[in-house]
């Protein structure tokens, strides 16, 4: 074996599977061992009494990205994954986001070339469909798929976005006939459009309301429609940021139906509830995302639900607004609740904020913190093996932990565009403090050391997570031109 | 006491409760006497032999109402109520079916105007909403429920009928406001959409393939998120025509979550299949309805469900079209399955067909059967106590039955406009051999002896079942203007 | 029609489907007439402003019985029966108590002679199986069944009464061949006895302790078990006084299955609670009882359950220690909680408590309290249709209700011979204030009528309820002496 | 770093969570080393084209065993850990075995003899409870768990070892105690009395019945009563050899519910039916195990359970006897079912055959494999990270698999002591063709290299999984002596 790259010394290493004292050996990019005593790289790093874990991935994050609204969203690619990688995530997954109109084509490629000129950590693309039309499912998203992009995403709720039962059952029919997954964002469009209604028609307009007027049933009822349509055409599906305690028990019990079905939750509902948008004024707008902040007892139905591996993974749904007019406030100075966009920051703060609640509260152990926010996304989505381990032939992302290392968190240490963090004045114990990406050192010492545009396009087939059960339905067969027998 | 208008002397008298020897003794309408040697009467009817039951109350009726697609159902009240009459049925309630764009009260108008020249037997209307506009449900629901027509319904498919879950929703406030009870054709609009056009477009176009284009997802889809939007304003619903299995089942878990639903069934989902469909041609148009006919299994549960208290229920359902240009066949002669009018007749078969399978056939006892057909919509319904049960002071609505007559169903006996029986051939024991509404016999010998206009419209209050259950919502009170609070 | 002997004239008739305003005419110990300004009876009552109701049925009262430890309880069938007539009750069911070593026949015989020297109401037994040897089983409840006597009960707790699960396979079996019904006690007695052990160990001997010494569990897990052997062999079953929500679930989840399984409730269960055991010394004792008082929450739970259909009937499950050496203080003055006698008194009680809670309170229509208190439980045990309505033919029991009558319970109105009452101090609103037994007056302006003996015997068959499925198990078939396949 | 004392080269390495091309470097008898191409060892074993997979963990192995009927069972240490060695797997828990009498530690010393004089393999003892008096609980558990006997055994059936509900509950509540697990055979002992008697009486003596004397009921049943017996104490528990979908559901009922209920399944229960005890004769005899073999359709459901975590591992619950006088003929040539050893052996048989389901059937990937079969084990039974994986500072402990290798099973290739396998016929591919223990080859080409005795006791502390929740129950704290309040 020719020297090492690079060596983290002393270390404690952990997969989703193990933990163990050991030496990681790098070169040309990958990791290439594990040991005791490695021989000396070119380069070392003394790890000793930390922890050396796998970059996180984030799966769900909302880069530079333009709103229904016509807002486009307070990040760059640069300040986005810049943050993620002070975050210790050296993976993401963004959107390209069709709206209504647009050429899907067009838009990868317009995101394709915003990522290019900026991303510091690798990425890849799920594509949001607003207008699955003939054109769109016939035409445009083979090749797409075929070219890396193996995951669609749909929303069951927002004006300009949203797709009805029909065109949802054409997105699942599509993306099965081209093998990708579907993610989808499950609320019921009508309740929250009606409470909405009736809340602002009484006087109701404060960002808090904005919790009320997003009913929890919409959220169970949504999935529990979207589990019906995707087990007609034998489609699996992953459930965006479930949030409530009923919501992730309709996917416990699809799951124990035998449906391909999978679940995320968010940092922000497991550590943040609606009472953090009661605050005088319209301050609570920032605290304001989709689905709402829920009750505390959502905490731990939502922690329960991951142990119980009825949902898989933690991302941050990272959507960035800034607190200002180009945000939060484009409607003014006094908006109500449905005039302030929704999203809130979070590339950052995920992994620390988790860590914080799993490893050194003691909830869980480092291996499901390593399951939960890396390998478990990595391998959902197709980036596994390159990404969401620790292991040989990997590429070398990883990020060193201090486990004692206390931090609060501050507005001005937040590194994406949106000026502001959600858990500010919150103290964690456990911090990221050099970042690797592909055997470089992108993060340490509290500064960044990636080029914009060194981050690299991650071109993806679905993984196992994706494929179809292959059982008929009861009534028709979908793969064969629906050839329906009365029998 | 007076001297009795009319004895029907040595029957076997049921109602929901009880089974007695004893006389019915009747006078000016009503039903003033039960028991034993009663004295002599006016007039006599010898009941020897016979069962005395309770008219029947079919609560679910299209009768002489425009279709969505324009066309006139084959029936007027005078054939419709006729043809129950026959089949021992003394109430109906039909539809006052409001379209897009049309003013409710003129609607309401216009069908009292067609019951009152034409129904031989008792009458109510539900109110379909096709058009909740403000208008409506604002300016014309809060009179018309005064009036009596208590009971609103909604469609959730047909493209010309259907409200969305924000219509849904505001239907089922208005009538929580005003104190109706709403019932609802509960099928997910866009499976069916999808499935059809698949189907279609694999050139599948024979009646059959109806029962395929409407997934049986689609019920239990439908109710769940139907059950969802009564929770969250609080508003109790009838579930119409439950047809599978899994449909019954999110009744059953919804009623055990504390929550006001009822369900129906009716009588062809009891008795007749899918199977009934496939025919040579387009035979099997004559049995298209529509939940569609679904699978022997679900008899049984559909029974179950009954028994357990899940359904309360068995209506017919009836909607009539001839098999002919007027009807079925409007499209032409070769239509493909979505060019046919769904419904079948009904109103005739209901209690005979039911009784054979329920008493005849020794699978529940008689109470059972006046429970579900008669006392059971009488009381949801508040027709009660004038009408659902033989009781002292109530309207003499009586059906003879000589359990021992054997009668096979032929298209030749069918009363009603559609020409047709989906029963025929099928040979039941047990039948209406004499029918009375209020006091006078109008059904003997085969023969009918009512005229047409002498049935009379039934002015209905909501009965319990139409009651919210007072709980306001653990996020929102619906009863204070949505002054939401967030704890 | 010869003149009635009596006409309750003017008063609101109810059964389990109808209220209505009639006479009621009585000849031959039977009701023969129902109508409006019946003839005049040899005797009348004037029942204006007032409730006429079936009488009680009080299937599961404990009477002059002998308990496990050797003491007979506070009862003779004469303070039993004359309570239970002041209570508006006109027939219970009390029981044969085997113990181990009798022989069932002569056990049957002892009660027989006692009800008969004593019994003002009509009476009929279930028989306690606690010995169920092959003698007992092959020998002395096939004759015993066929006498009437169609309704065995076993103990799944008790040191001394208490089958294992063979021996309830054996009985549930024996019951299937000879077409009886099976009531049961269902608790865990392991669990019991452990609690009791580490409770008393821990110094915990006050009566409260009874609470925590029965845990819920014991009831939901006790009721599984039993559904689990009853589905074995196929066997209908009624399980006694069901005290906790999750109790009634089990059951629920079991009818939704498909089974036959059936539940009561009692009094106690609906109103009182485990903080009534709360009371300074040992004055906790007197509301001891088995299954043990429990939380305020299953009150409206078990309303519910009532209500669903899952629990058909409530009873008293009278069983009356006086609060003295003779009762509930035989081991001393100082009991620790295992030491006291399980009871309390209650078949008087019964039908106010309820009464007023259902239909004073407007919780239920007056229609239901005669179900679950009359109808119901003279169905499901045989009694039907001589007992448990008001109809054609029936037995004259019957109580006339004041319906706006005012009662304070106190100790010193208690007509049985324990004494108390365990709601002294209660005020209700609803009195029986006239009770007629097969047409006799038997409770009147507060005074006894009725010559101790003067109650009658009811042998029954068993009823509908009692009848098997017919189902075969999927491994074995019960009826044809275990002749096992594979498939 | 120093020499390797032995490098496996080229191989696919596999974990829990990871597959990657890695040379494994070992030295001092553990992993020291993965990488691409480490240093030369002093020994190489060339893998390429071979998978290296942790050694298997077999969590439940009866070896040289004392059964309840006085019978030694076919296996010495020697040659069931031989056997094992020759399936792959290099650590079983076997068990210390008190029958009624026995004093516990003199028992433990006894099976510690028998092990350190046979085993070839590292091993580790359940304890085995039929007698949990007070002594042994209070006087002879604390010191063997601190011993490192960290898991105590149950039966709920079998005459002469079953526990009570009582028992159960003592030796639950010690467990607690003293940070100890504990596993259980859960079937319903009365269930299985009962049909038993019942069949033999019916003449149905062969072997197949079996399966029908233990209903699948009796399960379901039992799985019920021991989790609340356990959620009564808090206790987590390991239902040993689940065999039908029904008790599967239990327990992810439980485990929904928030409670610590695991769950193992055996090979045998994935992979044959009870229509392999359907033999002429009693050849039968073979396939009987307790519980009994069950449906086709109940692989699928454990399967199912197996992926959704409701069941954690899979074991092979080796039980061998004879089939001869030794053994399954102990009475004589024509025994009836009930006098037939229950058992099969299996540790051999294990790895291949659930390899050959798994990954050469493509049902699941290597690294479920790696999980069910040596990682899940050896986390929940507390001998991780020693054993259970490949990382570095692990035992050495490791399989080498030929994944492409197809053999047929056979009787002369059994190396227990039972003189034949279940599996005769079957051709499995993929075998493991070389196995070290702690870095020692033990076997290879075909031939075992370990002397008896060199395999090691494993002292264990009790693994997260056997963590009570901490929480009390709502009526009573088990860590405060019971002080038992009621609110």
């Amino acid at each position: 074996m020719e020297q090492f790259d690079l060596v983290i010394r002393g270390g404690t290493v952990a997969t989703a599977a193990d933990v163990m004292q050991a030496d990681v050996g790098i070169k040309d990019e990958a990791v290439v061992a594990l040991g005791r005593g490695l021989a000396p790289g070119a380069r070392e790093i003394d790890a000793t009494g930390r922890l050396v874990l796998p970059g996180g991935v984030d799966p769900h994050a909302h880069i530079e990205q333009l709103a229904a609204s016509g807002m486009m969203n307070a990040d760059t690619f640069e300040t986005a994954t810049t943050s993620a990688a002070f975050g210790g995530t050296t993976t993401v997954i963004s959107f390209a986001a069709q709206h209504v109109g647009m050429n899907l084509r067009k838009v990868v490629d317009d995101y394709h070339a915003c990522a290019e000129r900026g991303a510091v950590v690798d990425y890849a693309f799920h594509m949001i469909l607003a207008d699955p039309t003939e054109e769109t499912l016939a035409r445009d998203v083979p090749p797409l798929v075929k070219a890396g992009h193996s995951s669609l995403k749909v929303f069951m709720t927002y004006d300009r976005l949203k797709v009805d039962d029909i065109q949802l059952l054409d997105v699942l029919s599509a993306a099965r006939d081209n093998g990708a997954f579907v993610a989808v964002h499950a609320e019921n469009h009508g309740m929250i459009t009606w409470m909405s209604k009736r809340l602002l028609k009484g006087g109701n307009n404060a960002p808090k309301f904005h919790a009320i007027a997003h009913p929890r049933a919409a959220e169970a009822e949504a999935i529990t429609r979207l589990v019906a349509c995707a087990a007609l055409v034998d489609q699996p599906i992953m459930v965006f940021h479930v949030s409530t305690a009923e919501g992730a028990a309709v996917i416990r019990r699809a799951r124990g139906d035998g449906l391909k079905v999978f679940g995320e939750t968010c940092t922000q509902y497991l550590t943040l509830s609606k009472h953090d948008m009661d605050k005088p004024g319209i301050d609570g707008a920032k605290w304001m995302c989709s689905p709402p902040l829920r009750e505390k007892s959502d905490h731990d139905a939502l922690w329960q639900a991951l142990a119980l591996g009825d949902l898989q993974l933690i991302s941050s749904d990272h959507a960035p607004y800034r607190f200002d007019k180009s945000g939060k406030l484009a409607s003014g100075d006094s908006p109500n609740f449905k005039q302030i966009a929704n999203g809130m920051p979070g590339v950052q703060a995920r992994l620390p904020i988790v860590f914080n609640e799993m490893v050194s509260r003691g909830r869980f152990d480092v291996t499901r913190f390593v399951e939960w926010t890396s390998t478990g996304p990595a391998k959902i989505y197709g980036l596994y093996p390159k990404k969401g381990t620790i292991a040989i032939g990997t590429d070398a992302d990883i990020a060193i932990w201090d486990p004692d290392k206390e931090v609060t968190f501050g507005d001005a240490d937040v590194k994406d565009g949106a000026g502001y963090t959600a858990y500010a004045g919150r103290t964690v114990k456990g911090w990221p403090v050099t970042v690797l990406r592909r055997g470089a050192v992108i993060v340490d010492g509290g500064a960044l050391s990636a080029k914009p545009g060194s981050g690299k396009f991650l071109p993806r087939e679905a993984g196992p997570a994706a494929k179809p059960l292959g059982r008929p339905s009861p009534e028709f067969d979908p793969r064969t031109n629906f050839n329906a027998r009365l029998d």
